[in-house]
C-alpha cells in the first residue's frame, strides 16, 4: 500500500486528453477500466516516435493506483517515462495529472514484453526504448 | 515479474460471462482495458450476496497480469476471493479462466478501501468481508 | 415519431444476452450508444450461420429507437430479421426484450450496403440474405 | 437510402474532439457504436450554455448515417443545431466532419423528448430550445 507518488517534475513531456461524458460510470465518476484507455492512448504516443510498423511488445502486465475520484469534464496531462528495461522486458511509469493540479489522480506502471506478432514469440527489447531509459 | 500462477482450485465459484465482438480492439485482441471491466463485473456479482445499499469500499489498485491473448467469442469463468484483510482495507484475487481451459487468461490483485461515499471518508472493512477471508 | 412497436412474434429466433455495470452511464441507466454494441453483437450472430469468412457489407445507417429506460442487470433477447433487400443494400430489424417483457427496450433499423473491403467497392447483396428476406 | 448530406456551412459552431485509439474495432475502424458516443459528447456541450441542473429532456431516437469508414487518429469537427421543435420534442441535426474536409464522416438526427426524470413523466420542450431553433 506505501508507493511512492509520481510528481509532474519525474516526466520530461506530457501527452493531453480529455474526459468524455461516457467515462464516467452509473456511481458519477471516471470509471476504473477507463484509466487504462488513458494509459493506453499515452503508450501509443510514447511509441510513435520510434516509427514501428507494428509494436514489437506486448503488455504484460499493469499495475494502477487510483489516488483520487475524477469527473467529467477534466483535460488530463499524462506524464509517462520508460523506468526500467530488462532483457526482454521494460517498464513504463506513468503519472496522470489534471490540468492545474500538481498531485496526480491515478499512477501506472506497465510492463511490456519484446513480442514478435508473426512468430508469437517474445524478442530482446529493441535498442530504440533501452537508450529511452538514458533519457 | 515471477508471480504465481493462479489455479482453478484456488477458487471455490466462478462467475459466467462472455466477451463481445467490440471488446476487442485494432490488434484483434481483447483489449487490455476491457479485462478491468470483466474484473468490476465479477466483483459487483461477489459483493452482491451481501446486500449493500452502496458499496461500502472504493478501488484503490489493481494489478493486472496479461498471461496470454485471447479473442471474441470466448465463455469465461471468473473466480474470485478475498486474499488478504488489513483494518482500512483488503485485496481480491481474481483469476480469468476461459471455458475448458486449465491455465488462467489473465490474473489480478484488486486492493479496495473501507469508505463512505457521504462523508468522504475511510472507513474500517465491513465486517463481512473480514469474515469472507475465512471461508 | 409514430413508429411501428415490434412485437416478438415478428422476430423467429432471439439472441440472448446479459447486460454489464459499465454498460450504464452517470445517470445509471443503459447508455444510448451501448445499444448499439448490443445492435451489432446481435447482428454478427446473425450473419454467423452464412459463413463469410469476411462480412461482405458495410453498415450505412441506423435508425434506433429507444422506447423505456433500461438498467443493469437486465437479461436480453434480440430478436432480428431481414426486413428488405434492394439491389445493393439490406435491411436488418430487430427488437431488443427484456426477459419476460412483452414491450420492446428498443427496436431498430440498420441499412448495410454490399461492400468488397479489398477493391473498397459496393458489391451486390449475397444471395443468402436475399433468400433469408423470404425466410 | 437518399439522404441529403449536411455541409459545414449548414452550422453556426463546431465542437472539436479527438478520435481514441479504443475507438477502432477488430476491422481497424472507428466502431459504429462509437459514433454514438461522439454525438453525445457534442450534444452535453451544446445544452451546457443553457445551464439546466439536470437535462429536462430523453433521448427518443437517433438515426445516424455513416457516410465513410474513419480510423484512429483523427480530429473531428461536430457541428450541431437544433433542427425542429414540436411540443414535446426536438430534433438535433449534427454532422461530424473530420478537420480539413469538406465532407462529413457521419451525419445523424437525433430527437429528444422533454420530460422530467422525478415525475418520469414527459413535458413541453424548454423555452430556451424552442428560441434556439430561430438562431
Amino acid at each position: 500500500m506505501n508507493i511512492e507518488i509520481v510528481k509532474r517534475s519525474d516526466f520530461k513531456s506530457f501527452f493531453d486528453m480529455k474526459t468524455r461524458w461516457k467515462d464516467m460510470d452509473a456511481l458519477g465518476h471516471i470509471n476504473n477500466a477507463t484509466f487504462l484507455t488513458y494509459l493506453e492512448s499515452g503508450r501509443i504516443e510514447l511509441v510513435k516516435k520510434w516509427d514501428f510498423k507494428k509494436p514489437p511488445f506486448i503488455q504484460a502486465s499493469t499495475k494502477i493506483d487510483y489516488l483520487r475520484q475524477l469527473s467529467h469534464p477534466a483535460s488530463l496531462q499524462i506524464g509517462q517515462k520508460i523506468s526500467r528495461v530488462g532483457h526482454k522486458s521494460f517498464d513504463i511509469l506513468t503519472g496522470i495529472f489534471e490540468e492545474g493540479e500538481e498531485k496526480p489522480v491515478a499512477q501506472a506502471v506497465t510492463t511490456l514484453v519484446g513480442f514478435d506478432y508473426e512468430s508469437q514469440k517474445t524478442v530482446s527489447v529493441p535498442e530504440v526504448i533501452r537508450q529511452a531509459l538514458e533519457d
